[in-house]
C-alpha cells in the first residue's frame, strides 16, 4: 500500500530557499520560493519552518500526515551528524543543522548537501536514471560534484565531490581554495567569463562568451576550449579512478547544450583506453535537483 | 553463537595461487600456496578445488563444513556477474569465473578483484580499520587502488580504482594502457627501476634504488622524489574527489617504509587547503591481505 503522507523538501540556497511536498511516488504536489533572510541560521531555520507550514496549509495538508522533511544546504555538509561544516553561501561555519530544524518539526528531519541531493535526485528520477553508477557534475559560479556508488550517493563525511578543487594546472591562477589551477579556476562559469574579460578587454557573462564561442570569435573558443579540455581531464581522472557509468553535466553552463557536452565527449574519447567509456549526458531536473533530492532521501529515512 | 563452518579463500596471482581456510572470528586457521597453472582458466579452477580439498583434508575438516569459498583474481572483475573481463597477469578474457569455480564446489562462491579483497581485509581488519572511507593503494610492479567508502568497496563494475593509469603528465612516457605520463609509468617500482637505469646507466631494482636514495646518490633521489611527487599529486587529487579518512600503501614498494610514507605525507600537506587531511599509512596485512579479503567477502555473503 502507498504511503498516504507526504514529505517536505526545502533547498536553502544564498538567494533564495526552495519548498516543495512530495507524495510517496516522488511527485512535487506544491511548492514555494522566498528569497533568503540574511541574519544568519535561526532566522533561516525560522524561515524553513514557515515554508513548509505554508505548504501545508495551501495544500489543505494536516500536520500529522508530514512525514517527513528533507532540507539541503550548500557547501561541507556531514549528513550522518547533521553539521553544516562550512557553507559560503550562507556565512555558516559549524551549524548543527539537523537539531536545529528537529526542534521545528514533529517529523524526522534529514540534512544534506545541495550537490548531493541533486546528484539523488537525477540518479533516481532523472539523467542518470539507468546508471548504478554516476557522476553528477553541476558547472555554474562554482564546480562541484555528486558521486553515485551502486545507487548510494558517496558523502566523505561531507568532503566528497570537490571536483572544482581538483587541480588542473599547479602553475595557473589562484583560487578562492587557497590552491592554484582548480577546475573551477579554469572550467567555472564565473572562470569563464573573467578569462575571457581579461583577453578580449571587454565584460561578457559566460552565457555571452557561449555565444560568442558559437558566432566564431577567436577568443571565445580559445577560453571555451581551455575550459573544456580541463574538465575533460578532470572527468577522465574521475572515470579512471570510479568507474563512472554516466556522467551528467548540470548547473548554468550546461544549458549550452552541445557546445559543452560535444567537446567533453570528444576530450574524454581522446584520454580513455581500457576505463570503462561513460555516457555524458545534460541534467534532466532542472533547478528543483536540490528539493527532490532532500525529499527523496526524507522518503528513505521515514518508510 | 558463533558459525561454527569455515570458508575458503583464495588469491589467483600470475605466479602462485594462495589459499587459506578462514574461520567465523575471521582467523586462517590453515594456509596453503601453489605455484598458478599456465594452460589457461580450466587448469586453475582444478588447481583451486584441488588447494581447497588439500586444506580440507590437513584440517580434517569435512566438506559440509564449507561454508563458501571466495576468490580474488587480478584485473578488470565484475563481482556482481563474476566475470573476469580482464586479467592481464593470467592471460584471461571474459572468463566467467564465478560460475566455472560453482561447479566445482557445494558451497556457493563469491569472485572478487584481488586488489578490492585487500582493501576490504585492510579495512576491515588492518591499517584502514578504524575509517569508514579509505584507499588502499598496492604500489608494486603497477599501482592499483581500492577505494572503501562507507565501509564497503566501490566496484564501478570492475572498473573503478585504476589510480595507476591517472594520468600526471600528458607528454610523459607511453604506458601499456594506451595513454600517456599515467601515474604508474613514473612510481611504480617498475618504473623506479626503469628510470634509475636510463639516468644512472646502471641496472637497479626499486629496492635498490631505495637503498641509494638513503645512501644519498643524486640520481636515485630525483627519480624517486618525482614518484613520490607524482603519487602525491594523484593522491590529492582523490582525496579532494572521495574525502578519504586514511590512505593505505601497500605492495613492494612500502617495505621502504618512512622513504616512501614520509614524502607521500608532505607532498599531501602540500597540495591539499580545505579538504579532508588523511592519514597516510602503510599496509598491515602484507600478502595475504588478498585471502583475508576473499575470505571476509565469502562470510558476508554466507551468514
Amino acid at each position: 500500500m502507498t504511503h498516504r503522507g507526504l514529505v517536505a523538501a526545502v533547498d536553502v540556497g544564498g538567494t533564495a530557499i526552495k519548498g516543495i511536498l512530495m507524495d510517496a511516488s516522488h511527485s512535487a504536489v506544491a511548492r514555494r520560493d522566498v528569497p533568503t533572510p540574511r541574519q544568519g541560521p535561526d532566522a533561516v531555520f525560522d524561515c524553513v519552518q514557515e515554508l513548509v507550514d505554508r505548504l501545508l496549509d495551501e495544500t489543505a495538508t494536516g500536520t500529522s500526515r508530514l512525514a517527513g522533511v528533507g532540507v539541503a544546504v550548500p557547501g561541507i555538509v556531514d549528513d550522518h551528524t547533521g553539521t553544516a561544516h562550512v557553507s559560503a553561501n550562507l556565512g555558516w561555519r559549524e551549524v548543527l543543522a539537523r537539531s536545529e530544524l528537529a526542534n521545528r518539526f514533529t517529523a524526522p528531519v534529514v540534512l544534506t548537501q545541495d550537490v548531493r541531493a541533486a546528484g539523488l535526485a537525477e540518479s533516481h528520477l532523472g539523467a542518470a536514471r539507468s546508471a548504478d553508477d554516476a557522476l553528477v557534475v553541476p558547472v555554474g559560479t562554482g564546480i562541484a560534484g555528486a558521486l553515485v556508488v551502486d545507487g548510494r550517493l558517496v558523502t566523505g563525511g561531507g568532503y566528497a565531490g570537490e571536483l572544482g578543487h581538483v587541480v588542473v594546472d599547479p602553475s595557473g591562477e589562484p583560487c578562492t581554495c587557497g590552491s592554484r589551477g582548480c577546475l573551477e579556476t579554469i572550467a567555472s562559469a564565473r572562470a569563464i567569463a573573467r578569462r575571457y574579460g581579461v583577453r578580449a578587454g571587454a565584460d561578457a557573462s559566460a552565457r555571452e562568451v557561449a555565444a560568442a564561442v558559437a558566432g566564431g570569435d577567436r577568443v571565445a573558443r580559445e577560453v571555451w576550449s581551455e575550459a573544456t579540455e580541463a574538465l575533460a581531464t578532470v572527468l577522465a581522472t574521475c572515470v579512471t579512478v570510479l568507474g563512472s557509468e554516466v556522467i551528467v553535466l548540470g548547473g548554468g553552463l550546461s544549458g549550452a547544450g552541445r557546445l559543452l557536452l560535444d567537446p567533453v565527449r570528444t576530450g574524454l574519447e581522446e584520454r580513455l583506453t581500457f576505463q570503462r567509456r561513460p555516457q555524458v549526458v545534460a541534467a534532466a531536473l532542472g533547478e528543483l535537483a536540490g528539493c527532490l533530492g532532500a525529499g527523496l532521501l526524507a522518503w528513505e529515512q521515514v518508510v
